[in-house]
């Protein structure tokens, strides 16, 4: 038993609101760029049915930011409406514009979510925590349900605006446990599990598939990652078996396929290797600015994914 | 007469579609944060008859992105309905998402404006030119409008995402004129001045007041700056004497307020410096995520702008 194993302090996450794995689901899109909510209720159920225990849609990894409001309101109903349990859903919300997000957390409410991601305001650089906490306060203030479950998102690579534990903190103590969680995708475990121990009930997802193992050994609530829709069943089973060793094999092929997605832009590589699992050439499409991969990149993503042994779960 | 003035390139400004001094407005907000018209329509006029050639409406300092899509057309609606004339404006058009770009790029159009500001899409980072090029060039078909002039905004420092002068390149090549320039908020005259001596006809506006002088004696067009929001007059007065020694002067008055209002949040700093211009406290107030000055901070930036002997034009 390794060091890590001598004491894992597992969360009760049946205590939660939400936990388990979670796809950063992709937005399929049509040949002119709306998005393709067929293709995308396909891909919700196989992602169900393959070990996923909710659905992060409209995230980074759903290119969510790329589509308008109405357009991110038309794909939750969608989905909801072809059958995808709202329970399940963790739609992306977060918005630069305050009324945007509310709008959209709103509309994510009505239809039945148990909870939503939140980007911090992201155009702006170098904002103040207090200036945050305002932003996120606002949203919830006037959004005015206790049903709203709020899950940041702190990816400062992207965002630039980082969701410091004492922003968390801020928000804890102005809004209680409807400051539900973090998405964390900074890499960083010791934010992830030190957020999840300073603040008991904290509901911490990895936003890295390298850190779903280790965080979940010290108090975390799951995950929430980009390259869950290429290994859906890798992660369900590391998740199975995280009080064990048992989760060693998975991790290990986790990490090898996440370093392919992670290799080149990773949205563009999980649609290529979709295109390739459903034998459809439009998966590989994003919509602009983000580019699809050229066909030598396909081609060399194909034949490392081929070299790990690992197959994507039947259709 | 010094170095620079031995041979100044000036550019035949009278030939470009927009040129001059554009102030980047600020947008006033009320006490529930929402857009203030009947203070925005005041400040607009007053720069106007101070001396500004034309408003930058609902860029970065005018927190565009803080704003929904509907906020940003009542805003534009409702300058013009109160007499500020359209072909005065250039409305910050650029998000995130292409169809949010198509919609506020047609509504200014519809409106009489004779060019918009376009951010490039900036949440995702890291983007290639082609990326770019495409959803730029996305907008340009959507709208579908030979009256279009685009003016794309480089500021990798907010925006992350530069206006290459290769990305500048593929769009005259694909648009001509209707690429027709650029706001470099990059603070490096020698990208300013390489854009618009590469691309004959190419209108570049010196994002930063520093750079006004400079710009102007190599090929440029004017500014849009935030700045000019508490010293309009100062900027008029270097752009028509940018030919002679007689732009020194104003020159460096320009530069002593930049570098007070550059000290703290600029949009902080300027919405306090005209809170007290107009002895309306509200006007200090910004939407979140941005937060108005403490004040002290207040107090230590009206006795170093006093110190300047610099007076903002009358009311």
């Amino acid at each position: 038993m390794n060091e890590v194993m001598e004491a894992p302090r597992l969360a009760d996450t049946s205590k939660f609101n939400l936990s388990g794995v979670f796809c950063a689901v992709l937005t399929p899109v049509n040949a002119d760029y709306s998005p393709d909510l067929s293709r995308m209720v396909d891909h919700c159920k196989w992602l169900l049915k393959s070990g996923c225990d909710g659905l992060g849609v409209l995230g980074t990894t759903g290119e969510a930011n790329s589509f308008s409001v109405d357009e991110r309101i038309a794909i939750m109903e969608g989905l909801v409406k072809a059958g995808i349990p709202a329970e399940k859903l963790m739609p992306g919300v977060g918005c630069c514009a305050v009324p945007d997000t509310v709008v959209l957390a709103k509309k994510a409410l009505e239809l039945g979510t148990k909870g939503v991601l939140a980007l911090p305001p992201f155009y702006y650089k170098g904002v103040s925590d207090e200036g945050l906490c305002e932003a996120f306060s606002q949203v919830i203030e006037r959004v005015n349900d206790p049903k709203l479950h709020m899950y940041f998102y702190h990816f400062p690579a992207m965002s630039a605006q980082p969701i410091s534990h004492d922003l968390i903190g801020m928000l804890r103590d102005r809004f209680g446990d409807q400051a539900s969680g973090m998405k964390d995708s900074s890499g960083v475990v010791e934010n992830m599990t030190g957020a999840a121990n300073k603040y008991p009930g904290f509901e911490v997802f990895a936003g890295a598939d390298p850190a779903l193992l280790p965080l979940m050994r010290d108090g975390g609530a799951g995950c929430i990652t980009a390259a869950c829709n290429v290994m859906p069943d890798v992660l369900a089973e590391i998740f199975a078996n995280r009080a064990t060793d048992a989760a060693e094999k998975p991790h290990q092929t986790a990490l090898a396929i996440r370093e392919i997605v992670a290799s080149l832009p990773p949205v563009s590589v999980l649609r290529a290797i979709i295109a390739r699992h459903r034998n459809d050439p439009g998966w590989a499409i994003p919509r602009p600015p983000l580019m699809p991969l050229s066909e030598a990149q396909k081609a060399d993503v194909y034949s490392r994914l081929d070299a790990t042994g690992y197959k994507l779960p039947g259709l």
